[in-house]
C-alpha cells in the first residue's frame, strides 16, 4: 500500500472540492479559522508517520477530547461511570436536553455535550478546576508524547462566554444528582478540555494507543485491551453526533469529530488517523474531514467491516 | 483455538444462569417455547461448523429476518432505498411512531418495524404477496444452501392477528409515501417474513457472504464487498433495538436479535454465529444469546474493535 | 344591542379581509370551495335568529361534528367515556400520533381525532356503521330540528380515501385496546360524521342545547345542565386544537371548529353562533372565522370572562 | 344564596376529607406545614366577605404569583409579551424542558415555571433584583389592600437553594434570547415573587380586580376590561398545568393553583375566591382546594359555563 501516494491525492481532491461546509460561528476563535485549510496525519501500528495538507497546523479540538475526558473518567471511577452515563446513540443533536428529561437526567452516552459534562464532574473530583483541568492536558500530552500541547484561552474563555446551554444542561443535571459538583467548576473543567489545540500529526499520535490495544507505543498500559475495544465501540456508535450510523456505514471506523472540523480515526492494529477541515456539514461534523476519510477508506481497505 | 472447547463451557454454563429472561408473550406460537432452550453454532471463514446445545432446532427468527429483506431490498433498489430510510440508531423501541411523525414518515433505520416495513413495500414490487414472500424464502435457502427452511404458518397467522401496531405503523408511512402499496399486501409480506423458522446451523449459513466480503461459499458474489461492509455496519449500529450501543460495547460484533430470542452476529473475516435462547431482556433481546455471544468474543478475542 | 347593525358591520369586514386563509386542500370536495364565502347566524336565548353573509349555504362541517358524537357517547356511556379519553388540551396538532404512543394508546380529549376516533368506537357498539351513521345524522337533525341535513357522501368517500393517517391512529389505538372494535366500521362511522354538511343557520341551531343549560328549545332535556357546562369547557380548552388558548384569550367563548371553515361559539345564556368561512389560518381554523367571532365578542361583550 | 351555610359544608366536608394528596417536599419549609388545614376566603361583587377554615393563615403561595407577575409585566411591555411567552396550554409538566426545545426557547405559556421566568425578566428590566421583588410585593399590597404581605425569606433562600431546575430553564431560555438579563438575578427576581406570604383572605382580597373587569375596589384601574378578561382566560387554560383541561371540567372556574396548597380562582361579576388545603394531587395541584371549588360551584352555579 503505498499511503504516501494515496495521501496526496486525498489532499489534492479535497483541495478542489467545491462543498467545503460551513465553519462553526458560535464563538468569535472558531469562525475565523480559515475553510481552506485541509490536513491529515496517519501513524501506523509500525510506528510510521504520513502526513498531507496543514497537518502540522493547531485546531481546537472541541468534542475530540471526550475521547481522552472518557479514558480519564474509566481510569478514575471504572465501569461506576455507566450509573451515570449511557452508552447508546442519543438520535438527537449534540446538546439537545430533550431526551435528559425523559430519562431522568441520565445523558445518553459520553459524547454529547451532557455526557462529557458528566466527565467533568468524575474528573473534577478532589482537584481544584485548574488541576482538573492540568491533569487532562497532562494526560494527553502524555498520550501524543509531546509536551507543547496547550489550552487556547481565548477559546475558552469564548466558550464560557457563550455557553449558556451547556450551563442548562449542567444545572439540570445537577437537580437529578447526575451532576454532584457546583455547575460552574464542572463547566469550567469542560470547557478548557473543548479548548485543547491540537495538530493532525499530535492528535494522530494520542489516539495511538486505541490503535494498539491499550498500550503506549513507548511502554506500558494506558488502559487494559478491553477498555480500548469499548472506548472504541462508543467512538463508532455515538462519536459523531446523529450522523455516527451514517459515519459507520460510509467510512467504517470508529471515529470522534469535533466542531473545530477535526476528526480522530482509529483502525484497531492498523492506524490512528487524524483530519481537520474546519467547514462542517449540517450534522456538525467536518464536512471534507468525512469525506477524506471515506476515500481512505476505499484505498486502504481500512475497515472494522471487512475490507 | 479450542474452538469446541469455548463451544461447550459456554453450552454448560447457559444451561445453568439463573436469570433467563421472559419469553414474548404477544402471540401464542412464541409464549409456547422453552425457555430451557440455548442453542448455538458457528461458521468459520474455513467453512468449518460447530454447534453446540439446541443448534438444530428451528426457531421462528422474526427480526432477523431484516437482514435478509435489506439485502433483497439493496438488490433490486440500490442505494435509493436510502430515500426512504434512514441509517441512524432510533434511541427509541423497535415499534416506536414517535420519531416517524417527528421525521416525515421516514423510519429511522431498516432494522426498526417502520423500516422493515418499507423493506417489505420494496420487495413487493411487481409482486403478488405470495410471489415477494416466495422470492424471500428462496434468497434464504440459498445463502443457507439449504432447501428444508420454511415459513411456520401458524407464527405468521397470530403475526396477522395481533398486529395492530404494524398496522397503524403502516398506514402512518403510506400518509407520507414511505409505503407506496396498499398496506394489508405489504403487512402480509412483513408478517410471513417475520415467520421464517431456521435452526442456529441454518442462520449461521445464512450470515456466511457477510463474513465472506459478500462472496457465496458455493460461489458467485451475493453482494458486493462494499454492500457487505454497510449492512454490517447497519447491523452493529442498529441491531438490537434501542440496546444497540450496549451490545456493541459488550460483545463489538455486528449482529441482529430477534425477539423469537435469536442472534445473528458476523465476525468479518472470521465468524458467522448463530445464538438462541427465547428468554428476552426488558430490551427485547435475548438474553442468554447476548451473554453468551460476550463469553464467546472474550474466549476468542473475535471483536472488531482490536483483540 | 343592535345585533343586525353588528352583523351588517362584521359580513362587510369580512368581505374586504385582505387576508383569508388557505382552503383545505386534502380532499378535492374541499378545495374546490369559493373562498370569499363568508356566513355567520346567530340564535340568542329568546329564540331570536340573526344572520348575516351566506348564512344558508352548506358547509362540511368535518370536526365539529365532534361535538355531536361527543354529547351522543356521553348518553351512552357516561362518565365511564373519561377511562378511555382524557380532557386535557393536546399541545400537537389535530392528527399527531405522539401524545397517544406517550400516554398509552389514551387520546388526550375527544376533539383531536385520535379522541373522536374513540367516539366514533363508542357510538358504533350494538349498531351496524350505517346505523351509527343513522343514529348521529338523526340527534343533529333533532338538535337543529331540521330533517333536511344530511351527509355529503363524496366528501365521505374521499375522506375514506385520504384517510391513513386516522387509520393509523385507529390500528395504533386498537393496538391499546383503546378502539374495541375493527378499524375500518370505526373509521367508515368517524369519516361520515366529519361528511355532515350544514348551512351557519342549521348549525347555530343545533348549538342551541348547549346555551340553554343541556335543554331543547322545543322542549325537553337533551343533556343535563351539569354536562352542558362540561361539554362547553372542553370547548373552550380543546376546541381549536393547539391554538386553542389563543382562541380563549381573543375570543373568550366555547368555540368547535372544523376545517371546512366552519365554527360553533356559545355563549351560555345568550347565543348559539355559527361562522363559516372557508380559508384555514396555520392552525387549521377558519381565518375569517376567528376574526368575525373576536369582532362579534368585542361588540356584544359576550364573553364568558366578563364584559 | 346562603354562603355561610354553603362555606360552613364545605368546611366541614373537607375536614373529615380521607384523601388530603402529599405535601410537597422540595422544601423544607413547605414540607413542614401541617396536612390538616384547610381555609376558604371569599369576596363577593359586592363587597361582602365570606371565611372558612384557616382562612386567616398565612402560607407560600408560589405559582399563584404568577398572576400578579402576568399582570405587571403587561404593564410594563403589553402585548409585545406576546413575542416571548406563548398562551397555549402546555401538554407538559410546569418544569418541563421539552417544550422549550421543540418551540426554539418560547416558553407555552406565562403559568409553566418557564414562563414566568420571563415575566421575571421583563419585570427585572431597569432595576436591581430587590427594586423588583419590592416593586411586585408592592403591587400586590395595593391589590389586596393590604400592607403586611410580606415575603418569606426564608422559603426565597430554600428556592434558591434547590433551584436548579429552574436555573437550567432560566440558562436555557438564554441560550434562545427569550431572557436577556443574567439569570441570576432573574431567578432571585423568580424566586423572592414565589415565597410571597399570604392567606385565602389576602389573596381572595387580591383578585378582586379580575372579579371586577380590572378595576381595584377601592377606586381606579388595575388594568383594562379586555386585558382582566385575558388574564382570566389565560388562568382557565393554563392555570393548573397540564391537570388546566380537569379543573376547567369539574369546576368552571379560571383558577390558578401553587404548589403551597393555594388556589385563587375568579368568577366574573361574582366572586373572587382562595382556597388552601397544602396536600397536593399527582399533578401538584391542591388536593381539598380542587375538591372544594368543585363542591362551591355545584353549590352556587358560580361556573363560567352557564348554571
Amino acid at each position: 500500500m503505498d499511503l504516501p501516494a494515496i495521501l496526496a491525492r486525498i489532499v489534492a481532491e479535497m483541495r478542489d472540492a467545491p462543498d467545503r461546509g460551513a465553519v462553526a460561528r458560535y464563538i468569535p476563535s472558531l469562525a475565523g479559522v480559515d475553510p481552506a485549510r485541509f490536513g491529515i496525519a496517519i501513524v501506523t501500528a509500525d510506528g510510521d508517520t504520513f502526513m498531507g495538507g496543514d497537518a502540522n497546523i493547531g485546531f481546537s479540538i472541541q468534542s475530540i477530547s471526550k475521547v481522552f475526558s472518557l479514558t480519564l473518567a474509566l481510569g478514575k471511577v471504572g465501569d461506576r461511570l455507566w450509573e451515570r452515563v449511557g452508552r447508546e446513540p442519543s438520535g438527537n443533536s449534540f446538546n439537545s436536553i430533550v431526551q435528559l428529561e425523559a430519562e431522568k437526567g441520565i445523558p445518553r452516552n459520553p459524547f454529547i455535550n451532557a455526557g462529557a459534562i458528566v466527565l467533568a464532574d468524575v474528573n473534577l473530583a478532589g482537584h481544584l478546576p485548574r488541576e482538573a483541568i492540568g491533569e487532562l492536558l497532562q494526560f494527553v500530552r502524555y498520550l501524543a508524547a509531546d509536551d507543547s500541547i496547550a489550552i487556547d484561552e481565548a477559546v475558552a474563555r469564548s466558550e464560557e462566554q457563550t455557553g449558556e446551554r451547556n450551563r442548562a444542561l449542567a444545572h439540570f443535571m445537577k437537580s437529578y444528582g447526575t451532576v454532584q459538583h457546583e455547575p460552574d467548576p464542572v463547566l469550567g473543567t469542560y470547557f478548557h478540555a473543548c479548548a485543547i489545540e491540537m495538530s493532525c500529526r499530535q492528535l494522530a499520535q494520542a489516539g495511538r494507543f486505541l490503535m494498539l490495544g491499550g498500550r503506549h507505543p513507548e511502554g506500558g498500559n494506558v488502559v487494559s485491551a478491553r477498555r480500548a475495544r469499548r472506548i472504541l465501540s462508543l467512538m463508532l456508535t455515538c462519536g459523531h453526533y446523529d450522523a455516527s450510523g451514517d459515519f459507520a456505514f460510509r467510512v467504517g471506523m470508529p471515529g470522534k469529530s469535533g466542531v473545530g472540523g477535526g476528526i480522530l480515526a482509529v483502525v484497531p492494529g492498523r492506524a490512528s488517523i487524524a483530519v481537520w477541515s474546519p467547514g462542517l456539514n449540517p450534522s456538525g461534523n467536518s464536512q471534507l474531514g468525512g469525506l477524506a476519510l471515506e476515500r481512505l477508506a476505499e484505498a486502504t481497505g481500512w475497515s472494522i467491516f471487512g475490507h
